[in-house]
This record gives C-alpha cells, sequence and structure tokens, in this order.
C-alpha cells in the first residue's frame, strides 16, 4: 500500500423524494442565487425541473435555468453558463441529470470565480484551488461526477475532450433518488453500469503490492453491480438494482477504490478519444476497448487479471495456468457487456475510425501525459494505435 | 435499502512519515493553539510527541500538552482540558493516540464552544451540533474514532459509560502511519482488530432488505482484516498487515458500512457496561459477547448468519439447514478470536460479574434506549441479563 490523502466530503442525500431537499440544501450552504444547467426534455415531462424549482422557492432560493446541456459536454455552453451567471448573480451551481450536466457547472463554477480562460485550465496551461459551491441532483448512475473531483468537458475547437481534477470540485451535497433514474433508456442505463464498472476497474489493475484491503471491496462492488446492472436493463423501474446503480456510481470514483495504490486509466483517456471524434456514449465506448486493451497488457501481471476473472466472475481457477485463467476472465467480462447489450468492438459500437483517424486519435490520446498512458502498462503513441486497430 | 444522508468529511492522510504534516494541517484549518490530549509513556520514548512538537513548532502552531488519557476515558480529564484550554486560549484539539484519546478531545472540544455540562450531553438531556475543531494522529487501529462521528466517555459517578454521536464531531484531517501502531501489545492489536470486525458486523447484521452492494463490501473489508489481524498479531511490524489493520478501521466506523439499512449495535451497548464496571479492553469484551449475542438471536434472521459464515469465514454451506450454517459461522468467528489471543467469554476475559452486577449492568444498559436495545433483534433486561449469563 503507498501513502496516500483522501478526502470525499461531499454530503449524501440518498433516497426516495431526495429531491425535496434541494432548497434547504442549496440555504446550508450558503447559496442564494442558483444556475441549473441540464439537458433533455425529461426533465420537464416527469416534472423534476418542476419540483426542484418548487423546492428552491420554498426555501426562498432564486433560480435561473441553463438548458441545452449534451453528452460530452461542450465548452461553449460552459461559457455561456459563465456569461449568464455573472450578469445574474448567481453564487451556486445546482446541475441536474448525469455527469455532464454536472461537468458543465463545474466548469461554469471554475470560471466564476478565477479569470483564465477554461481552455488553459482543460489544456493543463494553468491550475486553480479555487471554484464556487455546487450541489447536484444526479439523475443517471455513471460516472460518479455527483461526488468526485473531476470534470470532464469537450472542447469544439479540434474535439479535444479533455479533464481537470481537483478536490475543490467535489459537490457541497449530492442529492441522489434511484426513482430518478427509471425512465433512463436501456441503452443508457447499461452504459452508465459499464462506466460504474471500470471507473473500479481502472484503479483495480495495478501492479501496488498488498492492496488486499480495497481489492476486496472493490470486487463486492464489482459483483453488486454485475448483477444489478443485468437487473436494470430488464426491469427499468427495480428500485433496488437501480439504488445499487446509484450508489456504487459514487463509490466507485470518489477516489475510496483507488486508495493506496496506483492507478491506470489508460482505457479511460483511450476512450475519451473516441468520444471526442464520434461523440460516443462513454461507457459503451468503454466496453468497446477494454478487451482488447486487457489482451493488449495482460502478461504484465496475468495473476492480477486472474484475480479479477475468479473474484469478480466467478471463472472456476485453473492453477496450472494462470494466463488461461486470466484470459477467461476477460471472455467473461465481454459476455457481460453482450448479456447487457454493450458492444465488445468498435464495429459493434457503431464505429469505423480509418487508420488515419486512429493516428490522430492515438496521438491526441498519448499528448497530455507526456508521450504516454497508463500505469499498469506504460502505453507509447504506437501501443495505442494498436489496441484501437485491435478493437475494431 | 432504505434512505439515507452520509457526509465523511474528514481528510485521511495515511502512510509512512504522515505526523510530520501534523503542524501544516493545523495551519490549513485555522488552528492557532493546540492542546494534545494523549495516554502513556510510550509517545515520548518513541519519539512521536517530539516530531509533532516538531511539525507544530515549524508551522508556527503554539501547544499545551494534556498527559493522562486512559483506556475507556474518564470525563475528569474531559473536564480538566476544558478549564486548561480556556485558560490557555486554545482553539484546536490535536489528540494523539486511539479513540480514548480522540474521545476525550472531541469531550473538550464539545465543551469549548457549549455552555451545558457535559455530563448532560452524555446523558441524553442536551444536544448539539457545536464543536471545536479538532484534527488527530492515529496511533491504534480500532475504534476509528479518528474519522467517525462518535465519542464515548465514562462518567466515574457511576460508571456510565456513554456516547454521543454527531456528524460535527467528525475531525477536520486524520493522519495515519501504520507504523506507529508497530509497538502495540499483542492483546493491544487483536482487541482493536477484533473492535474493527465487529464495528462493520454490527451494521451486517440487519433485517434490511436489499442491501448487497454494502454486504458485498464489508464482507470484503471483514475478510481483508480477518486475514491481516492474523499477520499483525505474529508479526508486528509488518507494514502491510499493519495498514489494512489501520485504513479498514477508519473505513469501518465512518458510517460507509451503515449506508441504506437499519444497524444493530446491541453487542456494542451490552459491552459498554463491561467496560464501565470492569474497565477491560473494548475489543475483547465485544469477542467475549458476540457469541453469546449470536446465538441467542441468530433464529430471527438465520439466512444473514449463514451468509456471514459462507462469505466472511468461508464455511462450507449446508444447503439442506441454513441454521445449521449459521451456527457453524458463529463458532468460525469464535475460532478466530481464539487464533488472534481474544476470548470467548467472559471468563477468558477474566470477568465473574455475579448475578447483582449483571442485572445492574443489564439495567443500564437497556435504560439509554427507553428500555430496549438493537434492531435486528429488540432486546429487553430480560434479554440481556441472559446473554450475559450465557457468556460467562
Amino acid at each position: 500500500m503507498i501513502n496516500f490523502d483522501y478526502q470525499s466530503p461531499t454530503k449524501v442525500i440518498f433516497g426516495k423524494g431526495a429531491e425535496m431537499k434541494a432548497g434547504e440544501e442549496v440555504k446550508a450552504w450558503g447559496g442564494h442565487k442558483v444556475m441549473i444547467p441540464y439537458g433533455g426534455d425529461y426533465l420537464k415531462k416527469n416534472g423534476l425541473l418542476d419540483r426542484v424549482h418548487q423546492s428552491l422557492t420554498e426555501a426562498g432560493i432564486e433560480y435561473v435555468d441553463l438548458e441545452g446541456v449534451v453528452p460530452n459536454p461542450h465548452l461553449g455552453l460552459v461559457k455561456e453558463g459563465i456569461r449568464i451567471c455573472k450578469e445574474e448573480g448567481v453564487d451556486f451551481l445546482l446541475p441536474i441529470g448525469g455527469g455532464s450536466a454536472i461537468d458543465t457547472a463545474k466548469g461554469i463554477a471554475y470560471g466564476l470565480v478565477n479569470d483564465f480562460e477554461l481552455e488553459d485550465l482543460l489544456l493543463g496551461k494553468v491550475t486553480t484551488d479555487k471554484i464556487a459551491p455546487l450541489g447536484c441532483i444526479s439523475t443517471i448512475a455513471a460516472t460518479g461526477s455527483e461526488t468526485s473531483n473531476s470534470m470532464v468537458i469537450t472542447i469544439e475547437d479540434g474535439w479535444l475532450k479533455r479533464s481537470y481534477n481537483h478536490d475543490c470540485a467535489r459537490p457541497k451535497f449530492a442529492i441522489m433518488n434511484p426513482e430518478l433514474t427509471y425512465t433512463l433508456p436501456v441503452y443508457q442505463t447499461a452504459s452508465g453500469a459499464s462506466d460504474i464498472m471500470m471507473h473500479t476497474m481502472e484503479r483495480y489493475f495495478t501492479n501496488t503490492k498488498d492492496v488486499d484491503l480495497i481489492d476486496r471491496m472493490a470486487e463486492g462492488l464489482l459483483v453488486a453491480v454485475r448483477e444489478a446492472a443485468k437487473v436494470a436493463v430488464k426491469t427499468p423501474d427495480d428500485y433496488e438494482a437501480r439504488a445499487t446503480l446509484m450508489w456504487a456510481g459514487s463509490l466507485s470514483h470518489n477516489g475510496l477504490t483507488g486508495t493506496g495504490r496506483v492507478a491506470d486509466f489508460a482505457s479511460h483517456k483511450i476512450e475519451h478519444e473516441l468520444g471526442g471524434m464520434f461523440d460516443v456514449a462513454h461507457g459503451a465506448g468503454l466496453c468497446a476497448i477494454w478487451g482488447s486493451w486487457a489482451r493488449y497488457v495482460y502478461k504484465t501481471n496475468p495473476a492480477r487479471f486472474a484475480q479479477f476473472a475468479v473474484r469478480v466472475f466467478d471463472v472456476p481457477e485453473n492453477f496450472q495456468d494462470v494466463e488461461a485463467t486470466a484470459l477467461r476472465g476477460i471472455e467473461a467480462w465481454e459476455d457481460w457487456c453482450s448479456v447487457i447489450g454493450m458492444p465488445t468492438n468498435l464495429r459493434e459500437l457503431g464505429v469505423e475510425p480509418t487508420d488515419e483517424q486512429i493516428d490522430e486519435m492515438a496521438e491526441k490520446c498519448v499528448a497530455t501525459g507526456g508521450g504516454h498512458v497508463g500505469f499498469f502498462q506504460t502505453l507509447y503513441k504506437d501501443d495505442v494505435v494498436q489496441i484501437y486497430k485491435n478493437a475494431r
């Protein structure tokens, strides 16, 4: 176990009807006027937006809506949000939605209290530990942005999907009502569940020794999500499956499962370029890439892949051949993806990049990491090209 | 899964040399002059107290030591601490030690900013959400008080061991260096490991349905602690075993493993009376009681005990007889206690209460709960008497 600092201060308000506490929470955290970034008509149709407005009004909080958040959220809307917040005197962000709405709000919140251009933050030219306060109402179990320190925004100029991570960006509170996820399309539900698995797996695949405690807790989370996802895609209004996915979504990305170890995150970086270029659902993109990544790197530490196979996917252990067990685990993951309707390669994802496009994505992918990505196995541009190609 | 609020904001600073960050952390959290409650000469002998003083001085923080903390810490020292803090203008508490030092500091911190007598808080006559800020340096993996919202203090008048829980009492930061636990006596190491197991088990034994996610994460924690404890009692300077116990100690009692369910905590309440009357090590007292509690209540929900047996102690499942599997799990726990040198009954604990003493303990035990304790199975005075007697 390596030394670590860990802090996940977000107050989680979890359960049925939790959204009606939005007003009192904003008030308790010192907000007076909120901006509500969101995307999609469903919040109007299902009455959620009205209920949140009502809760805010009852608490004496003013609000401005900011419609138009899209998946892989764009910097343009973030900038528009900053402009409106400054005009309107907004002092608190209250996104409703999944990672896209929450990350849009994080971008706005950074912009409100810093003087730099947000591009510079996303491109690593500046850093900050200042952000305006935000709370959120989560309606999608996926990114974990509701408690995490990360923000992912796509810069339209060049379609660069870039992130900035700082603990200051953890929301003050996160309201999570699993019922709000009942109406998510099956594909989005499965994509979100895959993202939750992957947030845990990016940290699970490590070469740090003696990490049994967090390994076992992570394995428990993975098994629970494995089963809940299968239920949720078949029975969208199963409260318990939705609750499992929602709470696991936060626990998978609030940093807990990464304590005491070096995390990998190569698959996320490789997928981010797909998301930037082809605008695919993030979790689905991860599913399409992970098998290719895993087969490319598993010989670095076959024992860890074998442990994953046996403990997470109940693969019968082949004591004579650790690599065989490892490979069975990768297959088991792909079988799970198929069962919940997720792709296991780029073709199934509906994306057919040319060699030139792959070259461009690989170039961008390694650029922000100083020429390489990943810690389980360090991957250079040629490695990333091969992983994209093997995933076709 | 039931609705819940959850917040565990303590910043964890974990690993080798972490104590040297004490000064900068106190400064970052706004402290100017700290009181350091601690107990035992070992902090002077091993140089830890000197290193903390040095770190504080380097950060420009003044300090006052408060020696004399004892296990099952006394209200008397808390009151003395409050008096000295007021005289000296202390604005931040920095205990060094385990739950006894940290809880002493919590008591002082409550006293510094509230006007009531602390007895009234412990006896449930008043409540508060105000406390002076504290951070801590943990040297014992056990109570989890370094990140928890709870405080347990013994009132000498009547030897009442009483608690007050409020989220305001969570330390601002918790410094945890596993190396600081190397010199703990074997018995204290085992007692602490048992306390960690029990903090998780008190929440694990629930009748709330559909709690698979946290069940599995808790089971992972329990298995890791089960193994690390066996290593730590044989090889006191095994860093990885110590690190597992230390981090698990926090995760077992920061509230995470209780999210979405009704927790029990009858065993803790039953043990608290033993601790108050006979001053036994808390974890050892829990070991001496739990088997008796478990055999008294397991028929309420044999399936849950069977799940514990199979998943935590690898008991072969008897599919024909769930109660047989359940009982094997209770035995497996007792075997584990024996292996690490913990008692499994009151005689082994070195305590032989008379019938009159048992009656008195049972009376006190149920008094604070309005005549009963526990949620897995509601226990009245007669039940508690029987559990004490069966544990003899």
